[in-house]
């Protein structure tokens, strides 16, 4: 399966973590790494070819010129880097057809087969919608001219590369970008929404793009039926969301013990 | 090294995640199992016996006649099985000089060896003290002519069997149980501590058994270092204790997440 990951030197570790966690729970499949960057330095890439290869992974490095989205608001804690999953299959080998792009700030807790093999006939992306927060972004957004439908997560995202080559314009989204700039909370998923809300299609969330902030959330949604022992049996993508992460003190969340556990196991696969 | 488990058929899944755990965090090492028990079905112990050799373990089953303790007090979540730790020396094999007893309702978090070979020279046992409860519970017992020391936690108890079978005198225990039978709160705990305090090396709660109820309560007594990193990477018994155990509904703690992991991992390993 080939997995997008776009990222800077911050999330190589969090990265580790998340590669850990696919591979432990998806143990009879092969992935092919492919990683879209601009700044990482050589060493790091070298120590990170050299985990991927030890676990039976394969690394493909995209390097990408600078000035794509120069111009592009970058928040703090959203590096640049994250725009490229819009543009990824301008980088990505023509022959690839489907491609399932990772935030690093996720656990991938059981087999993620079926998700990647979503049928997406006249569908560009695969991807969820956080709908405890989704009104609110719809409302924040108002991108008058764009029509947005559902207002999807980025940090799981399916892309059917067939369709994007034909449908996605780079100079539709400098435009955007430019327009809305100062408008853009969440940019990369803000344009997504905005652009191409209407090609989506909508998974469940709580197995594809599981907000670690809403257990009890999730929980009291679904009569207690997501409980969890449901979660660590059933959700595929943990994704701890939201600007305290589980690799910083502080955090607090059901799920940190679990995180740490796979820090764990990502130190010693890295040994 | 050699593990002793005493329990009833209500505890043998739980039994399963602990092994999970100990193997899974001590994967170079050889565990001879010795379960005690009285009450266990032929199946139950076949089904258990395939588990434990398809993961290299070797399995010793040491019924126990039904007379011992029959008078004893036996609290609804105290099955009378948990009384055998005491007089296992009379079971065991006599050329055994050391084992680790271990509840069910414990997780092995690392590597166990280093507990496992503390020096106990004049010593009949080490055990953990869980010191947020000792007072309470030191209070509560006031056996008036049992001096005890220290009120220690029963669920990891190495026990060095050479003096045990020295000093442990099963006619001593039954007497004691028989005067104090209506005083006895964890009754096995409540004998061992009465007894023996005297004679059982202390060992540090928060390594060798952490009880997971007081997450809070030893990140603050070590002004924050003993924090969910710390736990995972050097605790190395995280022992559920009390009524509320993390394999019920309704069961919440910081250590649910990672307890439903390895209650998944139980079950692959099952399979």
């Amino acid at each position: 399966m080939n997995i997008l990951i776009t990222l800077d030197s911050n999330y190589l570790w969090p990265l580790r973590v998340m590669l850990t966690s696919m591979i432990m729970n998806n143990p009879n499949e092969t992935f092919d790494i492919y990683l879209m960057h601009s700044r990482l330095k050589d060493e790091e890439i070298e120590d990170l070819d050299k985990f991927i290869k030890k676990n039976n992974m394969r690394l493909h490095v995209v390097e990408i010129d600078d000035h794509y989205f120069n111009d592009a608001k970058v928040c703090m804690h959203y590096p640049k880097e994250m725009y490229y999953r819009l543009l990824a299959h301008k980088f990505l080998p023509q022959e690839l057809r489907r491609i399932l792009y990772l935030d690093p700030d996720i656990l991938v807790l059981n087999p993620l087969r079926s998700f990647y093999e979503t049928d997406l006939t006249n569908f560009m992306y695969a991807a969820c919608c956080h709908k405890k927060f989704a009104i609110r972004f719809v409302n924040q957004l108002r991108f008058s001219a764009h029509k947005i439908y559902n207002y999807y997560n980025s940090g799981v995202l399916l892309i059917n590369l067939d369709l994007v080559r034909e449908h996605v314009n780079e100079h539709e989204i400098f435009a955007f970008v430019d327009k809305y700039h100062n408008r853009l909370i969440l940019p990369d998923q803000d344009v997504l929404n905005a652009l191409y809300s209407g090609k989506i299609k909508e998974m469940d969330e709580i197995y594809y793009n599981y907000d670690a902030r809403l257990y009890l959330y999730y929980k009291t949604l679904t009569y207690g039926k997501c409980d969890m022992d449901y979660v660590i049996n059933n959700t595929v993508f943990l994704h701890f969301c939201g600007k305290k992460k589980p690799w910083n003190k502080k955090y607090m969340s059901p799920f940190l013990s679990l995180y740490k556990h796979y820090e764990k196991c990502a130190k010693l696969l890295s040994e």
